[in-house]
């Protein structure tokens, strides 16, 4: 490694911390709209910042939603070219009561950044730009091309990613991409992803009668919503983590050996993964390790549910309507078009009497495996240990990244999957944040990983 | 009847209205406190009209919240003492945008008087009081003795009623208990409601892990506690309205076919019913007519669920917490607190794995029912026939008037309960009213009542 990028690295410390927490400070929230100024501003600033550490061709892609930034670097004739992929999006902040230190103030404590998005997915992807800054500005180089879109709908489900992709097809061209917006399997334990669920997001309001009435006068005779909202959840999955809609489990890839086994070896403790989240058990199918359950099998959760009086004290209320959104998780090979088809066939038939039910489909995204051999994949083990100076491992991951599916199906390429945040992070929940030590080992390794796919070419 | 009562009635027409708008000029909120001295108004108001007509005792007994008004006349010896139940406090009148005339300005319309209070419950008590002052002023006596509550806190709660009753209970003493804070079953036909529904109503907060998790990488290993609430619900009560609650309906009283007549002789339209709610279908238990069930049946409803990501679009998130309010409506001869230890006893049976409930009870009240051959009951029939020259009817009440179970308790007495009062009448709501003919033929009724309850001793 050229020392003067590692010089570059070790005196930019500061500097990277204080890009990464102005971009923090910027509460770009995609699915609500309050926040679009804030979205647009995130991407401006993104866009600036691109074009501050020495990308070239850096744009601003508008789409139907929230615009896309692009930059290149392609100076590297005969190496490999890489998508870098991540999003400045970030998740709703509520409850914000929750927080120790408000969401949008980024403020260190015990060695960890505090702030939402900063694990998801805002200090991961400035891993790479600390990388790309450091190789650009201490040699004036990249040892590969290449080519990056950050995207500002990712926690929406990327509803314009894939037509984008479609209408970019040439531009995009790449040889594999890279995508760091999973997490390590543990502190110091740096890990390489294999497989992704995909998503069917649905909201469902239950509506009875046309205005809420008394629940003294007419309790016993209507329709009540958010009684009839419970009984299809307990139909759509029974307490030991089954889900009952007919064929869902159909086009499930069963767990090889060779996999039951590299997930057994990880250092993962059922109990102690317990006892961090405050539970006296874990849940869910009793014939699958845990690990297995949140990354190989297929799940569903209800996600958010409101109807009738939810203030102080009691009213006697028979609400009109009540809301339900409800996800699946999916696995290779299931098809959210076919389960989305196979949920509305199964709806009517355990929908109480005199319900009313409107269907929304938030999202669908299918999941996906990687091949491990891939010399991407490999370079990126290398690099991670090298970093870390311990060894990488493979894991699964639970979420949801669609982009890697499209990736595969558009462009034809692989995804590196190189995560250096961890579970206890917090994404998606109040108090986010991201080890001050991973950003800065992660910037190492993004550092190493374009040099050792050069050497890999 | 004798004449010279029915001729005062007649000559009194226009000062009985006159009284009573005065009353619906006072704004008597009681649950603001800026009408503290309205409602003080209000107190001394009534007093004076309760002197003006001649009965006796009469004061005004200070409570902790908002005085109580008493009177009486009991030179009747050897007839049964009525005890006169009503209120002066009404609800506060806002959304003030939304009344045609102002609501402490009586106006009348078309038939009806408009005014706040007007129908709940000023009006229903001075049909009552406009009776004895015909029986007092034309004759010097009432066919009974009477005594009489206007108490000033109903709208809230009647948060000092109780222990009223308690310190005051030799004074109270009766033979049957009147209240007319109900409405008719349809104009025209006058009715008497023989039954009132009781209550618990519970809040349930189901507790998961220790924060809110992202459902893609944990789902499937964790409990949910919106899927939780949900699986517990759907145990509580099942599609066919029927509550699964371990002896929930061991206290049951069966319905007679007397009553079962009774009810099916009312004017009643489950079609018509349906259609004003906008639904295709009632609900609940078959073998019991609608009525039956909104009545004389017990029921279970929830009354308000929240968890989870409730904003615009999607989150991928499993709460940490869900709360449900729920309530049960009681009939006779349930008891709230054996029902509630039912509840609590059944809850942890049917409580998935890994979730943590705590239990909050927000109010219990006993159901009532009074034998429909009770003299009092066939004394206000016979008394609405020949007022309203029709046939009368028995109904009940799914909702609760918790005075009527302490008359029972405390005073070992019975209630008539006799509405004068429509449901389209709108109390509570912008523009209540109150139909003069109903006004006239409520004072006509109560005169007869008087007559028809000596009679039937």
């Amino acid at each position: 490694m050229n020392t003067s990028v590692l010089h570059y690295l070790k005196t930019h410390e500061t500097a990277y911390l204080e890009s990464l927490t102005e971009c923090l400070k910027i509460p770009s929230v995609s699915t609500d709209p309050v926040f679009k100024n804030h979205i647009l501003e995130c991407a401006h600033f993104v866009k600036s910042h691109l074009e501050k550490i020495g990308l070239e061709s850096v744009q601003i892609f508008p789409t139907a939603g929230h615009p896309i930034v692009y930059a290149q670097w392609c100076h590297a004739p005969g190496k490999p070219t890489v998508l870098l992929y991540g999003h400045y999006d970030v998740q709703p902040a509520d409850p914000l009561e929750l927080w120790t230190t408000p969401p949008f103030e980024p403020t260190i404590r015990d060695g960890n950044l505090y702030a939402r998005g900063v694990s998801d997915d805002k200090g991961q992807v400035f891993c790479h730009l600390n990388a790309i800054e450091a190789w650009l500005q201490a040699t004036g180089a990249l040892p590969v091309n290449v080519k990056i879109i950050i995207e500002g709908e990712e926690e929406i489900g990327s509803p314009h990613l894939t037509s984008f992709i479609t209408e970019h097809r040439e531009l995009l061209k790449a040889d594999v991409a890279l995508v760091s917006d999973t997490p390590m399997i543990a502190l110091n334990t740096p890990s390489i992803c294999f497989s992704l669920r995909g998503l069917l997001y649905l909201e469902i309001t239950a509506t009875g009668a046309n205005s809420d009435l008394h629940s003294g006068q007419n309790g016993g005779a209507v329709p009540n919503p958010i009684n009839a909202l419970a009984t299809i959840i307990s139909k759509l999955k029974n307490d030991q983590g089954l889900v009952l809609i007919p064929g869902f489990y159909e086009d499930v890839l069963p767990i090889s050996e060779e996999v039951h086994q590299a997930l057994l070896s990880l250092p993962h403790s059922d109990a102690a993964y317990a006892q961090h989240l405050g539970l006296d058990t874990l849940t869910g199918e009793s014939e699958f390790t845990s690990l297995e359950r949140r990354w190989l099998r297929p799940t569903l959760d209800c996600n958010g549910i409101i109807g009738g009086y939810t203030g102080e004290g009691a009213k006697t209320v028979i609400p009109s309507q009540a809301k339900l959104k409800l996800s699946m998780r999916l696995v290779a090979n299931q098809d959210p078009h076919k389960i989305e088809k196979a949920f509305k066939d199964f709806l009517p038939s355990i929908t109480p009497p005199g319900i009313q039910l409107a269907l929304q489909v938030h999202s669908g995204a299918f999941p996906a495996r990687i091949n491990p051999q891939h010399p991407a994949i490999q370079a990126g083990i290398k690099a991670l240990e090298k970093a870390f100076n311990t060894q990488a491992h493979l894991q699964g991951e639970g979420g949801t990244i669609p982009v890697v599916n499209e990736f595969e199906k558009q462009l034809g390429i692989q995804t590196v999957l190189m995560g250096f945040n961890l579970i206890e992070d917090g994404i998606h929940a109040p108090n986010e944040k991201f080890s001050l030590s991973n950003y800065q080992k992660g910037t190492l390794a993004s550092t190493y990983f374009w040099e050792e796919l050069a050497l890999k070419h």
